[in-house]
C-alpha cells in the first residue's frame, strides 16, 4: 500500500500506486442495490439470471464506491483530503458477486491553486482489473482538493 | 411522476422530466460514509464540525447513488434499462443532513445502436437542486443503454 501523502507536493504527473484489491461479494451487491439501484439485474436472482447479463451484476454505483471506500481506508488521502468535486465513471465490464478488483491509480494532472496557496487539485485515474482475468471494469478520473 | 417509459424512441432531444425530491438524513449519511468514504467531514460530528465544512456532509457518492434510486423507484425506466455504461458527476456544493434535493432531467443525445437494432443509447442529464435554496448540489450527465 501506499505512505500516507503528507502534501500535494509529493504527487508527480505520470506517478502510480497500487492498492491492493477488494472482494465484491454477493450480500453487499444485492444490499446496495436495494437501496440505491434496484433494477432487477442488481437485485433478483431469478429476473437477472433471465436476463441480458445472464446473472445479478453489482450496481456500477456499488463498484465504484467500494473501490473509493476501498482507497480511503488505506489511509492514502487521510491528512490531505479536502474533498472532491467531480468524478467521471466508466464501468467497460459487468461486476458479478465474488469477483475480487485490483485497484491502481494514476496521477494525470496537478493543479496548485491559485487563490489558495495552502491546496491544489489533483485529477488521478483510478483503474479497477479482475482479477481473475485482467479485465478492467472500472475507470474513474477523479478531481480531488488536498491540502499542500 | 414520469410516466414509465415504453422505448428509447419515446425520448426527444431536450425533453425535461420532473422526479420530485429526496431528503438525505443523517443516519443514512453516516452509515454510507461508513462503508464507502469514511473521511471525517462525512462520518464525525465533532471532527466534522472543527473542520473546513463546518458540520458533516454527504458523501458525494452517496448523494449520486440516492438520486439514482430515487429515479429507479419511480419506475420511469424499469421496462427498457439495459444497464448504463458512463457517469460525468459533478457535486457544485456541498449536501448537509435534512437537505431536502428536487431532481430533474434533461435528453441531452439519443444514439441508435448501429449494431444492435433493438436498442438505443440516451444521454441524460440529472440535476439536483437543494429545494430550500435552489443551489444546485448534484450534476450527473449519465449514459444509458435503452430497450426500443
Amino acid at each position: 500500500m501506499p505512505e500516507p501523502l503528507r502534501s500535494f507536493d509529493e504527487l508527480a504527473l505520470g506517478q502510480e500506486f497500487d492498492f491492493g484489491s477488494f472482494r465484491m461479494e454477493l450480500a453487499e451487491i444485492l444490499d446496495f442495490a436495494r437501496r440505491y439501484d434496484p433494477q432487477p439485474f442488481h437485485t433478483d436472482e431469478a429476473a437477472a439470471k433471465a436476463g441480458i447479463f445472464g446473472g445479478i451484476i453489482a450496481s456500477g454505483l456499488h463498484t465504484q464506491a467500494a473501490a473509493f471506500g476501498h482507497i480511503i481506508r488505506t489511509g492514502w488521502v487521510e491528512r490531505v483530503s479536502l474533498g472532491g468535486t467531480e468524478q467521471v465513471v466508466r464501468w467497460p465490464a459487468p461486476v458479478r458477486p465474488g469477483d475480487e478488483i485490483a485497484l491502481s491509480a494514476r496521477v494525470e494532472e496537478l493543479i496548485p491553486s491559485r487563490s489558495k496557496p495552502d491546496r491544489g487539485v489533483a485529477r488521478i485515474r483510478y483503474t479497477g482489473r479482475r482479477v481473475a482475468d485482467g479485465v478492467t471494469v472500472l475507470d474513474i478520473l477523479g478531481t480531488h482538493f488536498l491540502k499542500r
